[in-house]
């Protein structure tokens, strides 16, 4: 890894005056096509500035020029993705319900007119693993700007140069337009994080990390005096399933795939797969070592010193199982390639479904379709399943209802690597997944994360929000009687 | 109050069979039309018992039979609006993504498809004041059930004989449609409510009551080693702002409006205005004195001895403070008026914003529009404020502007009693109005705290949910690719 520059941590002073800007800037009643000039100016300046921010983050981070570049680009759509959300005014979910003296309710129903408003001051807590697209100008900066909420972003210790330079696009892209001070602010170090978490303020919170770094942070913020919603995203085993059919047919394909997927970045993605189950009698396993053996996909170096050795011990805690063996990989710069028995996991679920995050992953062998249901039934929250399939026959429905209510989103003879950004997309899931399992950190509804209803009733035209008076001046998307947006 | 006939204590065992008999109860497989025939089926039943019911509800609670009528009416309509809700399939938001090798996020987008998913098992912990409206059969059961979650009610301590009725006639609507054993079921006791929070295949709670309770139990569902969602209403003040002309201008109509709100249902509304704000000097004060005086609303008895006992205290709490004064009533079947000023409410705002759940209310004179502001921007967390006022002012609009950083619903000219169930409706705000200030307990937005999304990529079409698949056979309301749903 790099040499690491630590930039100094955010005095308590400073936090509370980074919180407090934030608290006052009415970032809120910038006018939407301000808001949304803001975030194509960021992405303009991200893209702008290419060259610099690739080697900024390589340099930080250890992760291919290549690979910083895709995520890049990915960053400034993104960016640009909730600039339309903004313009579409769709987000603002307008309801209204006119007078209504007949209403089967047994009393006349008033003017009710409602409309989506910002929490307020948003906290994120950076990811390591995205320099750019889970970090400073990413998903959870764009979404809750998008919102209306001024956003504190808590860099990660990872990258803290770009993190600062980022900062510093992003704060020229709000003063192009003149959007307020206090808009945007960037904390360093986790006692900093903590203080802002726990300002009166701050009214909600992202983290992208470790399920025990979410967990805590997601406690503290359940514990405060008036609790916040917290949207961590934390572990993932992203199981993938291979039917008896599809490993006898498609061993080679999948072998490699799976190879690809373990080995890209290092393993060091929320959604790389780390439980794949498998038939017993099929030779996949065996391909999979040879595949490994003939041609080890590089996996490149680690984030940081504190990732490898929590890979390090992760992979220690499933490989000293006894019923654990290693089937081929692990070397410096290679995947690590771990096999046991769909009963071992059923048996000690805690024990051998454990994130490792880095490259490495379980095969597990199964019997029959009774033991592949039941570990597919067995396994958790998740942010992905995937399964791998070739007939639309019982075991797969029965497969894809378990991945249903396991995981936020669900696969058939594809990847999860590789999150589209999208509108249809769903990057959440039950815990450990997420502390929200109704919300999305990629794809347009992230935004929803950061707004909250308010209904008025009886007020007139002249005091309402213009995308609620009743001649609708701007064209707002409207759902009235509760009858589907026009 | 009435004999207080209380049920048995749900044994550990049978909270257990209950819970695990709703983790195990198919309900979400049911057809959709099923399952909203076993909503207006409970409805049906509720109107067919009309008289019982009240019977019953009037003797447990001391609510009259009056009100007791129209909140079964309200609580039977609220039934059909979710089978409605349901048949119209809006609750799914279905989004589509179709394949696009050029999608400019830098790689090919896959298929995706979006649908909502139940949650799982919700446990409902009943409210007191509400016995139809807020409980066994009320709002939380209703929109659960829409969204596909078998329910498990904690019964009300008030009312156990109409809630073991009201289960039963739950119980028959979805035997009538041959519903899973286990989709419905009914504890009773304190620990069994806790155990029921405390259990693993409890997915979400809801509860409505004060909020020490509900602070209590929503600390156990975040500490819980999987947390839950959990939607707790618990504590609003429902300040309401009067202006200095509206106070001039319509004093007799305002005071005479107040009274009313304040006794009616004995002041045990989550929604009774707590704080009225007015000129001190208006002739307002005397006026409400006088008219509460001359001719006082009969409050009636209160719900139970806890809630008299919790009231007595509240009220207590609040008239030690050295600079509130008695102004009117406070014997025995009136209401209390409180006064102070608003400087006293700015400089303890702790003592004086402090919940009386009864037939008690406190003014608090302000000297100018800069005090009047100060207050509205103190409030906190509310479900609603109303502001009284006379012009679409600079002040009007300041009110509003404080009002909707602080409260779910906002009225002019309007008392915040009577919450009517609509499309639009949004019975909700931030802590402590609820824990979860995104949601409403009411309206037909309801349902969206049970559902969770679950997006599918690449999935074969006759793998999909019918609601997904490319001929959209079931014609659900879909959005493609952005648009908006047609």
């Amino acid at each position: 890894m790099s040499d690491s520059v630590i930039e100094a941590e955010t005095t308590d002073r400073s936090v509370d005056a980074v919180v407090a800007a934030a608290a006052a800037a009415p970032w809120a009643e910038l006018d939407l096509a301000d808001r949304a000039r803001v975030l194509r100016g960021i992405a303009d300046r991200l893209d702008g500035h290419r060259a610099e921010l690739v080697a900024q983050a390589a340099a930080e981070t250890a992760l291919s020029e290549q690979r910083l570049t895709g995520e890049l680009r990915r960053t400034s759509f993104q960016l640009r993705l909730f600039a339309r959300i903004v313009l579409d005014r769709d987000f603002l979910d307008v309801r209204i319900d006119p007078p209504d003296p007949d209403w089967p309710m047994g009393a006349p129903r008033p003017d009710l007119r409602r409309i989506n408003v910002p929490l307020g001051p948003v906290l994120n807590f950076a990811a390591s693993n995205f320099p750019f697209a889970f970090s400073v100008a990413g998903g959870d900066t764009a979404s809750a700007l998008a919102a209306g909420c001024p956003v504190i972003v808590k860099a990660n210790p990872g990258h803290p140069l770009l993190s600062r330079r980022v900062g510093e696009l992003v704060a020229a892209a709000l003063g192009e337009v003149g959007a307020p001070a206090g808009t945007f602010g960037l904390i360093f170090g986790r006692a900093a994080g903590v203080r802002a978490l726990l300002h009166p303020a701050v009214a909600a919170a992202t983290f992208t990390g470790s399920t025990a770094g979410g967990r805590a942070l997601y406690d503290l913020a359940c514990r405060r005096p008036v609790p916040i919603p917290f949207f961590g995203e934390l572990g993932s085993i992203n199981p993938v399933f291979v039917t008896a059919e599809a490993a006898h047919r498609r061993a080679a394909e999948i072998a490699a795939g799976l190879a690809a997927v373990v080995s890209s970045s290092a393993g060091q993605l929320c959604t790389k797969p780390g439980l794949i189950a498998i038939p017993a009698d099929a030779r996949l396993a065996d391909e999979l070592a040879d595949l490994m053996h003939r041609s080890p996909a590089p996996t490149g170096p680690m984030l940081n010193d504190d990732i490898a050795a929590g890979f390090a011990a992760a992979v220690e805690r499933v490989r000293s199982h006894p019923e654990v063996r290693v089937l081929a990989g692990g070397g410096p710069g290679t995947a690590l390639l771990l096999a046991t028995t769909a009963r071992a996991v059923l048996a000690e679920p805690a024990a051998l479904l454990h994130e490792m995050f880095g490259p490495a992953t379980l095969l597990a062998e199964y019997r029959d379709t009774a033991e592949l249901l039941a570990l597919a039934r067995s396994i958790g929250g998740q942010l992905t399943v995937s399964i791998f399939g070739e007939r639309a026959d019982d075991t797969a429905r029965a497969l894809l209802a378990a991945a249903t209510a396991a995981a936020g989103r669900v696969l058939w003879n594809d990847w999860p690597t590789g999150v589209s950004v999208t509108y249809a997309q769903q990057h959440g899931g039950p815990y450990p997944a997420t502390t929200a399992p109704a919300s999305t950190s990629v794809g347009a509804a992230a935004i929803s994360r950061f707004l909250r209803p308010v209904v008025y009733q009886q007020v007139p035209d002249d005091l309402l929000p213009p995308e609620l008076r009743t001649g609708n001046p701007l064209a707002v998307p409207r759902s009235v009687n509760g009858a589907r947006p026009r």
